[in-house]
């Protein structure tokens, strides 16, 4: 049963499990690299990005004692320096801070991440980035990962004005795509432009006042998407240092939810590009 | 400033906005054909339904009385016979029953809104409707309305397994799109395949292991697209009662979220189509 012996957990306050203690509240205060990972399709992807060196550890996961019987094979993924601990449904829950139904949860850590350029210098001749600038609420930021994984996004750049994804609640939207796609979040949006034009990307910009269909984006080589702040959009100085694109909807209503329209356009761009 | 003078309400338990108290736990209890609206956009789409007589009526508006003095040209959007009342923000939170920063709530009324053979003999010979079976997170009815509406769906016809658009969630992230485009929610999958049938509808079931790709489904008058519930998406019953289509996309993965999937798609068919 898994790599490492299970360690019952009695007591909530117990200092072994503290990093998972209240985890609603710990996502509004100093995480100091830390992250929170829920449920068994995210566990399984952090075990892959544990073992793929790329920044990303396990270092404790905690289990409700009716789950351990079904999760043999998923624990067997971890590394035995990995500590597991179970707790019955009361410790559980209090330790948690809420009624965690699933029962399934590992405190993670993230060392040192790469930049955008290491990023970007790392990436295929051919290759697909999403860029985002302002994205502020973590679901639509779980969203916008969830559907760059699926459309065989190499690497996902933000602007140091997005939140962040490795919040809970980012995590578990995107099922655990934030640690295994690689990311970078920094720098102006100029910056993140500047970077991606110099990898020699063609860069659109996604906007209901775009000049060109995203049917109708040419496929390329290197392909850069970049969508903007959720309500407002790309700001008109990105807007004209970029080629624009937009989705044909009805007009009069509200514009597209962001992840909704990167998710339209990724799937566009990457038939055209034959990714998938 | 509108169309019904304001009334001052200092008391949360005034009787006239009793309608209004404690709108998160209101959801949970029976709403007898009432529901919420909130926000300035979903306002104004209430406003729009009201006056098109498809048996969705407003029966009040409560504003905070800070957001009053913008908003004139949209309460005139309402005959003088929908009361307005205002409430400072001690008191407005109060009968809320949460901080509502946006200060803006209607309660409206839906009355006998026609079933689903009725929808379908007023839609046109070329029409594009969303069918739903099982579809239990209102975030997710919410998104697919939002989708719907942007990409010219003419009417959303669900089962009876399928949770209440009207919830206040669902109206608030479909900005207010469950307000003004016609839907049936009755009877079984099976009765809802059967009833798009037979008025003539070449209907596509969503699946990942859906036959063809939909970017090739073929413009036709009438297009019915069907989606399925979260997780398990559309039963092999279904599936083998329909033509099925898919999303190309990275192996591996979960499938994508439902509402990006159907958005996916209706761009698809409704550009096919010629109706964006």
């Amino acid at each position: 049963m898994g790599a490492a012996p299970l360690i019952r957990i009695d007591d909530p306050s117990d200092p072994r499990i503290a990093g998972l203690v209240s985890i609603k509240e710990r996502d509004l205060i100093g995480r100091e690299g830390r992250f929170i990972a829920e449920g068994t399709v995210v566990l399984r992807l952090l075990a892959a990005a544990h073992r793929s060196g790329r920044g990303i550890a396990a270092e404790a996961i905690l289990l409700l004692e009716s789950r351990v019987a079904g999760l043999g094979d998923l624990l067997a993924k971890f590394p035995p320096e990995v500590p597991v601990y179970v707790a019955d449904a009361g410790v559980f829950d209090a330790i948690a801070g809420f009624n965690m139904h699933r029962g399934v949860l590992a405190l993670g850590r993230c060392d040192q991440l790469p930049g955008g350029d290491a990023l970007l210098a790392r990436l295929p001749a051919s290759s697909l980035v999403l860029a985002a600038c302002g994205i502020s609420n973590h679901d639509n930021m779980g969203s916008l990962f969830r559907n760059a994984a699926a459309f065989g996004v190499d690497a996902v750049l933000m602007d140091q004005t997005s939140c962040d994804p490795m919040y809970r609640k980012a995590i578990r939207v995107s099922v655990g795509s934030v640690l295994t796609l690689p990311f970078a979040r920094e720098g102006t949006a100029a910056e993140l432009i500047g970077r991606l034009q110099a990898a020699g990307f063609a860069l659109w910009g996604l906007s209901p006042r775009g000049e060109t269909d995203v049917a109708e984006i040419p496929p390329a080589p290197r392909t850069a998407l970049l969508v903007g702040t959720e309500g407002e959009g790309l700001p008109e100085a990105i807007l004209s240092a970029v080629r624009t694109a937009r989705i044909r909807q009805r007009p009069g209503l509200d514009s597209l939810n962001v992840a909704m329209a990167a998710g339209i356009a990724l799937h566009q761009v990457a038939r055209v590009n034959g990714r998938i």
